[in-house]
């Protein structure tokens, strides 16, 4: 998606040879504009697919699911909420992800109301690097027996291991920028 | 907004006497489509500011603040993010905010690149109740020199303070839906 790594390549700040700061138009302040041409991307690659409802894990997955969702006929968005202790709770589906970032655990619910068998999901959010919050949304998609269209990722950093972890696990990933690498300040994509 | 209201009956849950659950539509699960008349009831009510930016709070502002967006002229939306720790960072404004569920404090945080003193903010979340976030949004408006045109709530619980103390602020506040009271499994609204 052109218009995205253009605004990759003119806002986004590299740290180091593996952070892309992209908190000025992506999650932290919000481009809505930009979220709507994403979103009518996700939809353009998902257009055979009848999606019933979008699934995101807070919070900078939920402003771009939102926008998505008008794209979609209107699904229901869900979002997974994130605590850090286990509380045992009969009536959500939960999962446990690691934080690279944090060296820890993390916990992911979602009420068991608001997915179910009968539901098709588009996974959207906003990186992938690890893929270890997209395993978890997966996870808790197949605890409820939905069937998984696949995943959407704004901005994948193509040199970490998150796109062979969602493919190894037979679900369509489409990501809209793919970085193959940060070295030395540098932004490239692949191909 | 009676569109709101309605929904609040049909799909609200009452917990005890003081806790509304709307994760059905609201705050877990969310109805952008409700959403979208969200947003064009604060332009509405907001008509005649020249609003240069949504200033909200993750997580479950997000998805409201990004779709209103839409109908402020696309203004950036910013939303402070939520911390436990303190970190000393001059680049960011900081103000700590009381969690009544929690029964602590927790930390929210604006990069400085993204809020300033030309900026005239709308605040907008989801739910009003003791008001604590909602001070700890305009404290960090105010220390960027940034004008409040006012404040835009979805669901205000009318019988805690959250009310009072943003209007002791001289600050204008909107709430879509204003609640009276909870009691015996019953919502009523104000008027």
């Amino acid at each position: 998606m052109e218009l995205l790594k253009n605004r990759i390549c003119h806002s986004g700040q590299v740290i180091g040879n593996d952070i892309l700061k992209v908190d000025s138009f992506l999650n932290h302040q919000m481009d809505v504009q930009l979220f709507q041409e994403i979103g009518k991307e996700f939809r353009r690659r998902f257009a055979a697919d009848k999606i019933t409802k979008i699934l995101t894990v807070e919070a900078s997955g939920i402003g771009i699911a939102c926008i998505a969702a008008q794209y979609f006929d209107y699904v229901p968005v869900v979002f997974a909420k994130k605590f850090t202790a286990r509380n045992l709770n009969a009536e959500v589906y939960e999962s446990k992800v690691y934080s690279f970032t944090k060296g820890t655990h993390y916990l992911i619910r979602v009420d068991k109301k608001y997915i179910n068998s009968s539901d098709n999901i588009l996974i959207i959010d906003d990186f992938l690097a690890n893929g270890k919050a997209v395993l978890g949304l997966l996870d808790i998609s197949r605890q409820a027996g939905a069937q998984i269209a696949g995943v959407g990722i704004v901005i994948e950093k193509s040199f970490q291991e998150g796109r062979n972890v969602v493919l190894k696990e037979n679900i369509r990933l489409e990501s809209l920028a793919r970085i193959s690498s940060l070295k030395d300040g540098k932004i490239t994509f692949v191909d």
